[in-house]
């Protein structure tokens, strides 16, 4: 059995990765970590683990965490991740950060997005990022896993297909993404009370949110840019927020270069995902919801190329807890312990 | 590898059973019915089960169906059932019946009720009332099993020990109880639309709801009296129709009877169901949440006694679509084939 | 022109003081009052009343205020406007307070259910307890009216007649309630969190609400009992929280004295209300849903009578922020300034 | 007093028709239309309106009613209004169409999107496109206009200014809009069932929806094109479905012509709505929300420029039961009429 430690299992993506590893069958919790909760019973945050976990929630103790467990899932927000690791720890454990550490491989860029100074730059070089379906080969062998955004997971696997085979102006991408409740997260803030978000929507972070310059980094990438020095595509990205519990939409737009069909589109993707477990092509015509894939580890996409303004109109949809979060946390895991890469992961999604 | 015939697959409670059987390591489902959806692939009707289910809809044929499956589940309307079955399918195969049509002994009550003729009334001495927890050693043997509602089940669930224990005057019994909207089909009809829904709340079937006699036919059998021969408790039982897609809440009063405190009602729960994998006991004082319980087959009970009154409030809370429907239907199977009773239902409550 | 003084504008209740008064033909705001946001533009806090309302929030002064207001309206927590009424400020301008402060008339029982010392205990003889429609030949000449809850509205209304006219045992009633979320304030709470609240029921203060005395009180004088000197009916009343914005339902069950049949019910019902422009009596068999009288200050009350058992089942349906807080401390303002009951409170309900 | 006759009364946006009308100070409903609910009390249909509609909806007879009513609503399907006016009615009475049968001045554009024969082609030219703010000198003196659609009135009013004032590249434009369910009008479709729409975010008619060309037709006229002739800009606007009752939210994409800058859209913004009564601006980098306008005519309007991208994104909200259909037929009514525009109009927005 891997013996897996979380920080920050209190959140909602901590949760997430609680109810998803209890029911692997090659894992075993053995660290609820929880600054807010320590000490308290994890089933007493949690009432839907009552009689499930028996644990406590413990503080922080990387030391013998790193003594304890096989794998590190860090579920925090920005920053600790990067003041926790060292050598030390990473020859003993690996990190799976569902934080954005170690995501972005520029400094600059980090920095001036989070507005906040970088506290481990020298562990950027060997971090992998951890979008699966994408970089499992060197997944495989890595110490730190950088796990992807909810966003971007979902506005990355949308188009990737499409940079990587240079069907699309790669300066036209806009992604219009609408995320459910969940991805804001347990902080008891007004903004995001019931009786603010029932009955609304709304955008935010317009031209400034820190998925941005992720999503480009890796469509740059796709692309074939050197992005280290400084290429990139530049897109633009709103996310809005919907009154639901869990759920990403991303509705991308892109200008088809010239010639390009609906029948390249859907050869592209079939060639970068025909065979994933967890990609579902809708194909042309037929659109995502996110309420065919909650519960689940699924990125459904789906698109249609408009001939009278010669765009793509690709939308992706997953679970953002599940292949946004912690589903998507899990698969790295399989992957960097070499197991089947969606053991514990076959949920079939919840409907209604 | 157990082979089930699903009739009704294309209703909630009936997609709730193909959720569940796919994920149950000893059943196959062999047989997805449905006659509004014939001849369709289910996973166009259901849109989370693209990838995960090839099969087509069939419209009905018992016979064929009585000779490939060794379990057939209706999940339909009324009066359907009863039209279906005869020696010969019952010689074949099991049937497990999440209609009303087995659940009441009494042809009588069953017709005053439900307002229409008994099609089978031959069959219902041997029908067993499928709750689980109370008469798994009768559903052990069964042909029949009549699954039972979801209301019901959260009802008779909470108030069971209780009565049986006669710690309760039983004609003081009202049980107030809430239900998510599933409970009300997937038929297109107005009052289920969204907007006719959301923002409200609404009392339905006040002193009328066909779930009423099944629970007092249960909870007499609990107090000891001789239904059959027209003994019978009276409760009052009123549903509303809650904005939220799974849940059913059950907010249960009775007086005590003279003498009798918290710690004895705390026993009979214990002597009960201290030992039962599904039903989670709060405790005094602790209410259950329907949220803590999405998407799994547990059952949370709390209580707590008002000294001023003189009474007691227990509240118990499930799935409707799992333990309220197709989970205790799967429970069943399980206990009709000599499985571990659990086996395929140990999922974690999904939250939020 | 009167002229309105609110503190606590910036809660739930005390925002639908603004939008009601911003309707209303005779009434002016002259103080926005809110400790958290002192200094800050109320359309900043409210983005509903951009270019509606140009005023900023003001801290607390309770002397200026009283010289600038000819009704102060304290939409605050408990004890702070028993901390803040004096003899000058009652010579100079009405108070009408939506807290708890001046409901209950014995201060042995607010001090039981509120567990805190009451400050003003002097001033509760003179309180008159604001139930429009009960009491409004005394809140015509107050000086202080105690704005009744939202629960107890919906409660007392419902069943005031069947307690005046005797025809329940006054000993079996049991409310059922059941409130839209912004009857749990503005407060950054957890529990309160669209995560938290979405997709789930439950109940709380189960048996310990303080809606509880308030509702007993009221009966009580319906009923006819020495309430001050301990004479008291008693219920059971258990809340519970709906995951939507607005709306409260309060379903009541009772049993029948013997001999009283359905028509007494509802020559009760109209005996009392039948007059009332904002009572609407859907009659027997009929039942009300939050839906319909959202955003307005209406009442609907429906009911049955279960011949089986016994008992009657009324239910009670108001919007909490209207008729259940705002709007009907606007129809208690009305009515201390002689004017129509109803001016500025007839908006048409909002659906969907 | 107008005498009003509207045809379509029950479904949703013939109902906030009534619920506007009844509040408004100049307006007398005499006709309550509907072919569904022939000779049923609207009350009985709309509970809301309990004891404040007293009348029968009355099936079509256009003569009776263009001699009883000084204007028609029509909030009917597409083809009815068109297949009912004539010259004898239009002498008589006015015609407001909330459908899309006038809409469109093309002919072939209508029957191309709407696949189906006009069948009044000869009215086209006279019909006034009702979007009040931009038409109201031509609305004053039509005998038919015809009302905008929600996502139109939405999109249009947002991108207005930026088009006739050249800042942006026209064939840039992308539309990605958001409605609420109401939207999708009152029939019994199953994927309009609360648990269908609840917990899920959806994209519809993508590349296909029929608000499309209404949208580039009135832009196209704002960008000075002989809209005629065939020369129009292109958009690409997409749909989708969010689970909550009211409100659209349009999310507007376009690059910025060379050397624009945000004070040059703000100051395009301020050119042309700074004096409208419904049009609210928020300015740069301050966003719109759909709680914010809910009940209300209000439109919000904001924007901000990536400098990075060299993209405007400019958000407009509104609630599409009001300003996107009956609020603005009542506001074209009382253009028409000659009634001051915001005549009982003037709603504060009910939040929450």
């Amino acid at each position: 059995m891997i013996k897996v430690g979380i920080i920050g299992s209190t959140g909602y993506a901590g949760a997430e990765l609680v109810r998803l590893l209890l029911q692997h069958p090659k894992a075993e919790i053995v660290w609820y970590g929880s600054r807010t909760y320590a000490d308290q019973k994890y089933a007493d945050v949690y009432r839907n683990m009552f009689e499930l976990v028996d644990e406590t929630c413990m503080n922080e103790n990387m030391d013998e965490l790193a003594d304890r467990a096989d794998v590190i899932f860090t579920a925090t927000p920005q920053g600790l991740c990067a003041s926790l690791v060292n050598d030390r720890i990473l020859e003993q454990t690996k990190v799976i950060d569902l934080s954005a550490d170690f995501r972005l491989k520029r400094v600059d860029v980090y920095e001036k997005w989070y507005q906040r100074t970088h506290e481990a730059p020298g562990y950027l070089p060997e971090a992998v990022y951890g979008l699966c379906e994408i970089n499992r080969k060197d997944i495989a062998g890595a110490r730190i896993v950088a796990n992807p955004g909810c966003y971007t997971t979902t506005s990355i696997l949308t188009l990737y297909p499409l940079v990587a085979e240079g069907l699309i102006d790669r300066n036209t991408i806009i992604i219009d993404a609408k995320s459910g409740t969940s991805g804001a997260g347990r902080g008891a803030k007004l903004p995001n009370l019931f009786c603010e978000v029932n009955e609304s929507i709304k955008p935010y972070g317009v031209a400034t949110h820190r998925h941005t310059p992720e999503i480009e980094e890796q469509l740059s990438y796709a692309a074939g840019l050197d992005y280290q020095t400084g290429e990139s595509l530049l897109i633009n990205f709103t996310p809005h927020l919907v009154p639901m519990n869990r759920g990403i939409l991303a509705t991308c737009y892109a200008s088809l270069r010239e010639g390009v069909a609906a029948a390249d589109v859907q050869g592209a993707y079939e060639k970068y995902y025909k065979e994933e477990y967890f990609i579902r092509l809708l194909g042309k015509g037929s659109f995502p919801e996110t309420r065919w894939v909650e519960g689940s580890n699924f990125v459904d996409i789906g698109f249609t190329v408009d001939e009278r303004t010669g765009r793509v109109i690709a939308v992706g949809a997953l679970d953002n807890l599940v292949k946004g979060a912690a589903g998507q946390a899990v698969q790295n895991m399989n992957i960097v312990f070499g197991l089947p890469e969606n053991m514990g992961l076959q949920m079939v999604p919840l409907f209604p």
